[in-house]
Parts: C-alpha cells; structure tokens; sequence
C-alpha cells in the first residue's frame, strides 16, 4: 500500500483558526485556563473531535478525551498537549499537540483505516498554571498525583475556585480521575528554547525534563552610610548575593552536561545609591536532566551561599520554592521518535526538555515521549512566538508515524 | 591666668532642648529643611544668640550667622554647621556643631573675655538636601559657587520653592551672599561612620573630605527561558550586573588608602524566578581622598563593566548621578586639631571624612576643618543616632581652644 500522509495546509489552518480564539491586538493569544476565551476554545476542540466521530469525554477536572475507536477495545495509545495558554501566549504553545492530534485522526479517517488499538487525543486543564497553581494540574489529576478534591477547591489569582469556573463554563464532567487506562503518550509541542533553531535540526526527540530546584536566598546585613564604613568594616548583603550570582553561573558550567543555573529575580534594601544594602532577596534556579548532578549542584550552591554569608558577617536564610526529580521518558519510545525522524530524511536531536510538560505526568502512568520542532529564536510565552510551517508540518508527520505504529499499524514508506 | 572650660551639662541640656523641636515619637528628630519645625528650631536657636549678645544677620538664602564681638574689627573666626535634618534625623547630626559654638561663646562671655578677632556661629540653610536638591545648598549660596536666584527657585519634594518657603517662615534674610568675609571656619561634628567607635578613639582630626562618582548602569540583555536556555546562549544581564559588584568590591580593596566602593542600588527586570535578566539597573558609589586615585578606579570600573558586558553579549550604557572632587582641609588647621586634641589629653586620629559637610563649601573662601567625634556603631541619618556625652563635651572643648586661638587668645592650659 502507499502510504498516508497529513495535509499540512489544513493543519496550518487549525492551529489559526484557534489561534483566533482569544487572539491578543497585534498578535498572540491569551486563553487563560478556565476563562471564557478557554470555554469558547474547548468547545471547537470538542466540535472538531465530534466532526471526526471521535467519542468525547470529560473528566472531573474538566480534561478532555477524544478517542477514535480502535479494531479492538484496548487502552488507547494518546496524543495529547493542552489548550489554556499565558496571558501573553503564541499560537503553538500546547495547541499544537492537541490540533496535530487532531489532523492524524483526520488523515487515518479519510484513508478509512483503523489502527488495531484505539486512537486518543487529549488536553488538559490548566497546564499553564498561570490562573490557578499548580501547573500541570489537569493531568496531575487524571494520573491520580493530585486529589481531585483538592484540585476543585484551588482559588485562582481572581479569588474564585477551579469547581466554580469548571462549572461555570460547563466542563465539570464525569469521566473518572486517578487511574489513567493509557497505552502510550506522545506530546508532539515547541521547544520553547533555542536550541533546536540555532542548530538548524527538525526535530528533537526529548529524553526527559529537567529536574528543577528553586531555591530563594535572604541575606541579612547591616546598612551604613557609603562614604564613612570602610571596606574591612562591612556587613553588605549585596556583596553575598553578588558571589553566590556568578558561583551559580560557574558551577553551571563547570558541571557536566544540560547543567544550568539562573539567578532571575533580587531584590535590594533599602535599594539606595549611597546605603550599603542591608538585605537582599534573590532566587536560583537550577535544573539538570540528572537528578544526582542536579543535588550535587544545589549541595554547592548552598555551602558556598553559606561560606560567602559567614565572609561577609551576613545571616543567610533558604527556602525551597519548587522542587521535581527529572523525569526520564520512555528509551524505546525516545528512540522511536528519533529513528522515525530519521526515515522520514529529518535532521533530529536527542535533547532534554527545559520546560514541565503533561508528558512528565503521564510517563508515571505508560511509556511516554515528546517531540519537539524548532521555536523560533526560542521565544515562548511570548506573542512573538512561532515556528516555522515546514516545521510543524514535519512535527506531525513523525507524530502520525508514531502514533499509528503504537497502534498497531505498519506502515511503510 | 587659670583657663576657662566649657560647662559641658549646659551642651547636653541645649542638645536636647533644640531636640525636642520636630521630636518623633519613640526617638529621633524631623526638622526638614525650611518647614514649621525648621522655623521653630531657628528661632529657638536665634534666641540664644540674642542672649547672648551676639548680633544676628539672616542672608537672602537664610543662612544664619551671630557674632560675638572681637576686640578689632576683623573677619571672625567661625564655628558653623547645621540645624535642618533627614527626616528620621538624629540630636546631633549639624545642631552639635552650631550648639558646641553656641557653649563657647557662652564660656567666654561667662568669663568675661572678648578674642581679638570676633567669633561667629553660623548655620546654613538645607544642608541634608532632603526637601531640595543640592545639599549644602546654603553654604553655596554663602561661598558664591550657586547663585541666589537658582536657589530661591529650587522646587522641593512637594513642588514649593525654596523662596516661598523662605518668605513663609520669615528667613529670606538681607545680609550679602556670594563673597563669605571669613577668617577661618571650623566645623564640629559627629562622624557619621563607624571608625572612631570601634578603634575607641576620642577626637578626629579630619584631613579632608572624599571625592564622590555615583555611575549608574543600565545593561540589557535577552530575556529567556531559565529552563530551555543553555548557558552558552545565554545574554544575561544579571550576570554583568553581579560581576561588576564583585569587581567593585575587589578594585576598592586592592586600591590603597581609603577607597570605598559600594553597589547600593539594583533594580532586576523582569526579576522572575524563571527568566534570565534582560535589563538590570544598578549603580556604584566609589569616594577617595585622592582624586587621582578616583579617577583611576572610576575608569578600572567602567573598563571592566564594558569588557563585562561585552563578554555576555549584552549592551551597557552608563551616567553619572553625582561626581565630586575630595577637598583638603587647611594642613595648618587640621594639625592645630590634631594638636589641640593631644594637649587635652584626647585620644585622636587624622581621618577623611564620608560625608558631606558645609566645612568643604568654606574651605573655598578661608582656612577651614573639621573636628569629628564618634558615634555609636557608626549610626547616622537613623533614629538611633547616638555619642557618648562624654565625647560630646571633649568635642566641644577642643573646638573652644581651636576657636579662641584662632581668634587671637592664647589660653594655657
């Protein structure tokens, strides 16, 4: 048999067309989760999976799943992303996944074949975490990490509860959470990072995410005046908070592999040109693919935290404000994407993923992967966001490939 | 003849009687400048001179000046500094200055003695430059080197002039400003810095005052993904922004002498946990007594910070917030201090002084120091401003020798 392929321009087309849903002046999107522009998003997700004859479910945290059916009553082999977005989202972001999902139903449906396993395509609620905390909470959910109970009763930054605005919205549905029944997922998405783009490769076959470590530092000094405390006599908290922002950058780079290390947010008091700094409040962000290197990375940046606090005759404080082990995705399934980018003539780059994903959630439920394409100049959460076509064409076209293999079907060439 | 000493209960008692003026609750003194508070304090202050006999003139920018007679008719000696305060001022920063010259006229009129040249107390208006800008802003005016118009002009904080100001607590005086007719000027005052304290030194004879170079810098870089961005690509503001603060720390320690360098202010954007820097603002204070030693930590810094900012492949511009050259007080006057303080029996230390003080506005017109004494922990500009009154009377006791030499009278001890 000659082989099937997606339409690309219709996929082009899908992802606009949502795009318009909530579209931002001059570009972007902002579907915040569980908003109305997220109901008006939902509802032609949903139509579209309808007009496929897909079965549509929703669950208690209001995920949705659409399934074409399958030659035999099996658990489903998925794809899956999400369709809620920041407030200054792209067009791609998430909405990729679920509307190339979404073209490989279409593609197998108009070729009339049916994989021997059934065929789902799912998103899920929330997985920016930009309204209501935490990200990734409709797949924490339907994997069974996070209590439905406790996910209904999260209040967003407006106050109101993740139940009253499900139901609000009219997507407080009755599927079962907890005990994902899945075959396989595969979350087709946008690197979000530069690193495809710059290396001019197609397609990254992700092997994991980055484990993450957050960890905010509170340096206490003393404030004096700058031209009468002389340099042996000073307790200055910006000098620690100095220190410990280049420690960070040379232990990144000093430690092996996808290490990295950022100081993104400090905050100095009282924050005057001629007042020696008396306090400073600053965060480092650490993440590695190896859940080992990333604890010898934070054991470092602690001791020396301390050492240069105590040098200094500062108090040092830390707190934790996040912390995940890496995730590692499933190698056969990783290499499979990688081997099936390669028959289609795709350059591919095996790489880890910098960013949380509902893939990382999944992967405690089945074998689960991603595949990434390029982002332009590795913008994301960012109006400016974009890929380009050929790219995303050539996404879907190694998610078709996949996904139809874990299903059951051979194809060739 | 047996020699006269000052009565150091009245000094005390005068400090705090002026210090009730603009008292705030729990401790401290607000008496902005040219406020109700400052008017009240003026006229406590005026009050006492009349009583004195002293003849009272009031200058165009307010400046208040009483001379007590001397025997000829000569330019006097004078004593001088400030009454006005930040706004959580202390007792003594300024008001111990015009205060202990105040207790020396008293001494002498108590003992029936008239120098030969007069003697003045002096203080000037707006030497804090809390409510506008500049500071010393007084002694300019009265020195010549800013012009009476300009200064009557100024808009403070709350948008009203300094004349209006002036005109409403009735201190737009008619004395001459511009050409200051004085012999020699010294100016007693609290150290404001930690040095005396800690080394348990009495008296300072200050040598000078430092030259200041505020710079601020602007660096902007790329702002990305904390996760997604390898450390090779990354254009990272923050990072520029700390090394030049430990740089800044380094270039003052390895400078001789009495190099500071202090990083004072830093403002991160977008300053998230989770995006690298793409703009950070901050600014370095450096002061030295050397002005060629200045100019070359000035140019080692802004060398540095370019080589910086063009290493992390960002973009850095700089200006300059304030740029003063150190002042050398009268070498003659400021061994007289040294002197005068051993001959009474004081522990003393030749040191520059951090601040600012009206005494470098006058040492343009005549021969002019300072005599410091401590403060407690090196506290200033706070409500916890204290000195030990012990300290306080030694002050003023070397200040009255100094002056009545000065002024032509030779006391033995």
């Amino acid at each position: 048999m000659t082989d099937i392929d997606i339409n690309g321009e219709r996929l082009l087309t899908s992802l606009q067309e949502l795009g318009r849903i909530g579209a931002l002046e001059g570009g972007g999107v902002c579907r915040l989760a569980l908003t109305d522009e997220d109901q008006a998003g939902r509802d032609w997700v949903v139509a579209q999976m309808r007009a496929l004859g897909m079965s549509v479910s929703v669950d208690g945290i209001g995920n949705v799943v659409g399934v074409y059916a399958g030659e035999q009553d099996l658990p489903p082999v998925m794809a899956g992303s999400h369709i809620d977005t920041v407030r200054t989202g792209g067009l791609y972001d998430g909405n990729y996944g679920v509307l190339a999902g979404l073209e490989v139903v279409r593609t197998l449906k108009d070729a009339g074949i049916r994989t021997p396993k059934p065929l789902a395509v799912a998103f899920f609620t929330n997985e920016e975490g930009s309204r209501f905390a935490p990200d990734m909470m409709g797949s924490l959910v339907f994997q069974g990490d996070l209590s439905l109970a406790a996910a209904l009763d999260t209040k967003g930054i407006d106050g109101s509860t993740v139940r009253e605005n499900l139901e609000r919205i009219g997507y407080r549905g009755s599927a079962p959470t907890g005990a994902a029944k899945v075959d396989s997922y595969v979350e087709l998405h946008i690197e979000q990072g530069p690193v495809l783009d710059i290396e001019r490769i197609t397609i990254g076959a992700v092997e994991g995410v980055q484990g993450i470590s957050w960890t905010e530092f509170t340096v206490s000094g003393v404030s004096n005046h700058a031209g009468t405390t002389p340099m042996r006599l000073r307790h200055d908290a910006g000098q620690v908070a100095a220190r410990v922002a280049c420690f960070a950058r040379e232990l990144a780079q000093e430690l092996d592999g996808d290490q990295v290390a950022t100081v993104g947010s400090m905050t100095v008091f009282p924050n005057l040109v001629n007042v020696i700094p008396n306090r400073v409040v600053f965060t480092v962000d650490l993440r590695n693919t190896d859940g080992a290197v990333l604890r010898t990375a934070e054991q470092r940046l602690w001791a020396f935290a301390e050492e240069s606090a105590a040098a200094e005759g500062t108090e040092l404080s830390r707190r934790s404000l996040a912390r995940f082990d890496p995730v590692a995705f499933h190698p056969e399934l990783v290499n499979r994407v990688e081997q099936t980018a390669r028959e289609l003539g795709y350059s591919v780059k095996r790489l880890p993923s910098g960013a949380g994903h509902d893939a990382q959630i999944l992967a405690r439920a089945c074998p689960a992967a991603m595949i990434f394409v390029p982002s332009v100049a590795g913008l994301s959460h960012n109006v400016r966001e974009h890929t380009q076509p050929a790219d995303l064409i050539a996404g879907a076209r190694v998610l078709l490939r996949v996904l139809t293999q874990l299903a059951g079907r051979n194809a060739s060439a």
